[in-house]
């Protein structure tokens, strides 16, 4: 029976992907090879790549004047990579909102003057500080935000006006929603959750901030280097780019950003719904700022959110568990997740509120 | 038909493990679950990654005082993270056999006083340098070698022995030769020759020397970081790391690295010995440096060359183009390259003579 996979990344890829993958996998557009053993090289590869990024390009309307690269090591390379691309001056603002924004901001310390302009720590991550009021600095060289905080549910509804450029870590919200790519200096994401398999990330970086990495910044993560040799500067992830590619045709076939967006929209709302209505589960997040791509909620108390957990991986409701940071119990609904997919965690959720309410 | 696939990387893989991964592509270990889906915090996959380091350490008994990790980026990347986790006195020997090692050693410049130490660029890299007379210097954090070298196909027949920590690049020989890990400080290898698909790069570094990386070193570059994280620090390159132990499990089935040394020499020497009794096509290699992986080859002239690979390809020969700073062939025949490739290769080569020779 194939599972339901709630898991916040890896997570759910979309099965016609999946199965138009494993068809191919011993031939890949009649080459006689699998697609995991084809020279990046090889023309049939290169157009994958191309098309990979032709497809971004047209669903997120990218504009020309961007870089779009596919590169390695995930969002936590690119908290080193950010700084050894764009620190010129030494000083950088960081918005920490959950616990990928501060190890981003971390990463940025190293190299320079990086300072926590606003954080929504003191509510353990359960909303995004206004965005208006923001003491941002003079003189930076980015402001970094996390669009989309996986582990805590919470999501910017509106983007800071920044005169810094912009970078922002879109790894768990990337290709979900509508987005003006334009206003950003730098947006980064690994693959894991809404592109394709592990292994890959995606870059967009405006071309004319990227011109001069500093120094000391490793050939691998200079995005120049990536952007003029068309993510083949060596052996790229092959596999993962291919993927990616898949679920973008998909993706466009579904009508683009703006359809799954609306179908994001109607999951999640689905489920908000379900956990406001009830005096059961509860969700704790500044309701302006929920995410529509994770949604933690807990139980009454901890034994019943263990008891859930157990229940729901029986019924082929699989990794549900929050982060060990929030507890309880967390639902990643990316775009591969199916509407029938969050229906059937709310029909367990009810079921299980009527054997357990006290 | 399926092709025999020479190409130096990403290479043929074994189709017993390829028809193996199609099977459960749906379904990994019965998760209802593709590996490609499943969260890098779920057991089954844990012991995937557990496996896989198990039966690294099994095969290429690797001693416990050195960590084995999977890391992203490919050598490329380990050429940045050489100097940023070794370099601590600023000075490192480098012996250029080729255009990885020479990679490595302008990477290596970046960070401190990298020295070419010895060169086989005088004869385009045809052969190793003598080991016994190389003028290493003193006081230095480490010498770095290139094992085997893809593009010219040379290899060392012997290492070096050093006073610093001996680091090998062995992209393309990983796994493929006996070698005493003792005796290095650091090998590094992409994955995508004779392990997994790209995407994956496995580190092999004794604790003792990486447990202070520079202060500018990305986290994700730290090795240290890496084996304490079991490669689990973020989200590593999940299918890879599941192909590599499917790869390790028929490594082992197969009888290990004495059993697949034994078979590649027999590979490599059924090449050779045809090259060498044909006066049509020439392998320029110094005879005693040449690689069992890569073998270059030309015809008597550059036409015949871009003939045979043409026909080549027509036969399901594949990959056979050399690379542009050599021209001609090459023949990559990593451990998944079956005796059978390789006498197709030579069955088509002796045609190919016959009705060219002038």
């Amino acid at each position: 029976m194939r599972a339901y996979n709630f898991s916040a990344g890896p997570s759910q890829l979309p099965l016609e992907v999946l199965e138009e993958a494993q068809k191919e996998f011993l031939d890949f557009a009649g080459t006689g090879m699998s697609v995991t053993e084809i020279s990046h090289r090889n023309k049939k590869f290169e157009e994958i790549v191309n098309e990979g990024t032709a497809l971004l390009r047209e669903l997120l309307n990218i504009p020309d004047d961007y870089a779009v690269i596919f590169v390695q090591g995930g969002a936590s390379q690119q908290f080193a990579a950010v700084p050894l691309n764009l620190m010129h001056k030494g000083k950088a603002d960081y918005v920490v909102t959950g616990n990928f924004a501060k190890k981003a901001f971390q990463e940025g310390k190293i190299y320079g003057d990086a300072a926590c302009v606003a954080s929504s720590e003191d509510k353990t991550y359960t909303y995004i500080p206004d965005v208006k009021s923001i003491p941002f600095r003079e003189d930076t060289d980015y402001v970094h935000i996390c669009a989309n905080n996986t582990i805590f549910g919470t999501r910017y509804i509106e983007f800071p006006e920044t005169k810094a450029p912009l970078v922002a870590d879109m790894s768990s919200d990337i290709l979900s929603r509508e987005i003006d790519v334009s206003k950003f200096g730098v947006i980064y994401a690994g693959a894991q959750k809404n592109l394709a398999p592990a292994g890959v990330t995606l870059v967009i970086a405006k071309r004319d901030l990227i011109q001069e990495p500093l120094s000391i910044c490793p050939t691998m993560l200079k995005w120049k280097v990536q952007d003029e040799n068309n993510s083949l500067y060596n052996t790229p992830p092959c596999f993962s780019i291919y993927m990616a590619t898949l679920v973008l045709r998909r993706l466009k076939r579904l009508g683009g950003i703006k359809a799954i967006n609306e179908i994001n929209e109607y999951k999640a709302g689905l489920l908000y719904d379900f956990i406001d209505n009830s005096d059961f589960y509860t969700n704790n997040v500044e309701k302006k700022y929920r995410s529509i791509m994770n949604v933690p909620f807990v139980t009454p108390d901890k034994d019943l959110d263990a008891a859930f957990i157990k229940g729901a991986t029986e019924r082929g409701l699989v990794s549900l568990k929050g982060h060990r940071l929030v507890g309880g119990m967390r639902a990643s609904i990316y775009n591969a997740m199916p509407v029938e997919g969050v229906k059937a965690l709310i029909e367990y959720m009810k079921e299980f509120e009527k054997e357990n309410k006290a």
